[in-house]
């Protein structure tokens, strides 16, 4: 008798396991960048499609690994383009970074040294935390010249490197002067996404950019809060008190949202609105595959609206 | 009967192995950051020292990493600490960026896209090609808004990226449309020192830092053409007709100099007067051991001087 293998190949969204997915799962875990929206730039079908997925008395939870913003200003977002989203169903890397430190007892007399943006700030603040550089930092210049001395807060215990436009030697030299010299400072990675949609047209090098220059400087490997670390799912569970396998993990990146519900042991939907082309999927080097996959979000409403 | 292992353990520098050095030896290979240098500010002792080894009938060949300078410019800086050294003794990783695009035969219709300083300009120019990039591209912002695309050349063949204070977002989105999308577009890391002494007084992120910053965007690796690559020592040989066996390279980083040459099968010397301590040296997770070491270069002279 020849051995039976199960195969669980990545299907493409069809009616039937459109059906069986919204009958397994009571949540759904939705990544924002190239899967909501392409920078502020709304993705076809995607009003519809969650008012749909809530109207079936499904759970929307936005994890996102972009820190630019906070929860609140995700919100904002949200709201701006039309969707009503509440600030307690946003899970950014930003709150995950502020809740990493909390979780883990940071001293709140210590102070924590940015390289991202202003979300990360701000929910540092909104922890308990005092952080600075980030945004204030961006416009300062060094000076490579004979005795000058670039001082650091030798108060720093924590930085948090996230997505940053405005990078600069200035930053990585604070940020590399801290994880070097301050006695048991951590180094946390709010994500390593090489590349993210920032703007509708284009990717753009992601925290996995800033990430790395720190490492290059440091020779040390950080933290990482945003997915695919499952860091967050405590909270969710928490939250939500659903089991990860009645959630659905959807998201257009595979090394980060496919392999982030797959390491908590939730359903996967790989959408190629974003950074994924099917090609990418399916070439023999990927070795992260998702359950299902399908063009875009609002395909799950055009199957099931009728 | 007993094995006999030979351990050939890192010593100090002394009378013997000083006099040792210099009979089995017709050419030194000296790094400058750290071992003549720290940022403008010489160290003590290397004149007389340099002019010692001279006196005896070594060759002296000025081996660096640091690419913000082309040979030209390396050359003026010798001359206005007061150091008699011609372009021709210089080998810096900016000059071995553009050997490795002539020995590789690019094409010289083609453009290379520099994060970098001017120096990696110069020595592209000099061998013929056509750099852009570099300091001109340090003012430069981008603008994060819907419906503007970023505009590259589709010409740039090769990217290079050494030390650049001036890094920016620009600089990086630049750099990884022209390795994502041109077909057959090289990278090239001039060298992945992690910090150097840019000043005095400090260490500053080094070429390490930049470079790690576009592999993260790109989840490309570079080629390496600084130490501890041996790409230059064709060149030098060539030069010299010396064997490596009667070279000795002497520097301050284990990870590139004295790497550099043992994996070119060089003499080592390291000396404390740069990044390394002798307490890293000393650790038991340094698995780079050089033959000798003593605190600068100039504890040769003041052995050998009576």
């Amino acid at each position: 008798m020849a051995d039976v293998e199960s195969t669980t190949a990545c299907q493409p969204l069809s009616l039937t396991n459109a059906r069986e997915l919204l009958d397994s799962v009571d949540a759904f875990l939705l990544d924002c960048d190239g899967v909501i929206w392409k920078g502020d730039t709304l993705i076809d079908g995607v009003p519809e499609t969650l008012e749909m997925l809530r109207s079936k008395g499904k759970k929307l939870v936005f994890v996102t690994n972009n820190s630019m913003k906070s929860r609140k200003q995700y919100a904002h977002k949200f709201q701006s383009l039309g969707i009503p989203v509440t600030e307690e169903e946003i899970f950014s890397s930003s709150f995950a970074a502020a809740m990493y430190l909390k979780v883990n007892e940071f001293p709140p007399q210590k102070n924590v040294y940015v390289i991202g943006g202003e979300g990360i700030l701000e929910e540092l603040k909104l922890a308990g935390f005092t952080g600075h550089g980030g945004p204030e930092d961006g416009a300062k210049t060094v000076q490579l010249k004979a005795n000058t001395l670039f001082e650091h807060d030798k108060n720093v215990g924590a930085v948090v490197v996230g997505i940053d436009p405005n990078l600069n030697y200035y930053k990585l030299q604070y940020a590399t002067l801290c994880i070097r010299e301050n006695p048991g400072c951590i180094f946390i990675a709010t994500n390593r996404d090489a590349t993210g949609n920032m703007t509708d047209l284009q990717e753009w090098p992601g925290a996995g950019c800033m990430v790395a220059a720190v490492c290059g400087a440091t020779e040390k490997e950080p933290i990482v809060v945003g997915k695919p670390s499952t860091f967050l799912m405590d909270f969710l569970q928490k939250k939500y008190n659903i089991p990860t396998s009645r959630m659905c993990m959807v998201g257009d990146r595979l090394d980060t949202d496919i392999l982030f519900g797959q390491n908590a042991g939730c359903r996967t939907l790989l959408v190629l609105s974003g950074v994924t082309s099917q090609s990418t999927l399916q070439d023999p080097s990927n070795r992260i595959q998702p359950q299902i996959y399908t063009n875009q979000i609002s395909d799950i409403f055009d199957l099931l609206k009728s």
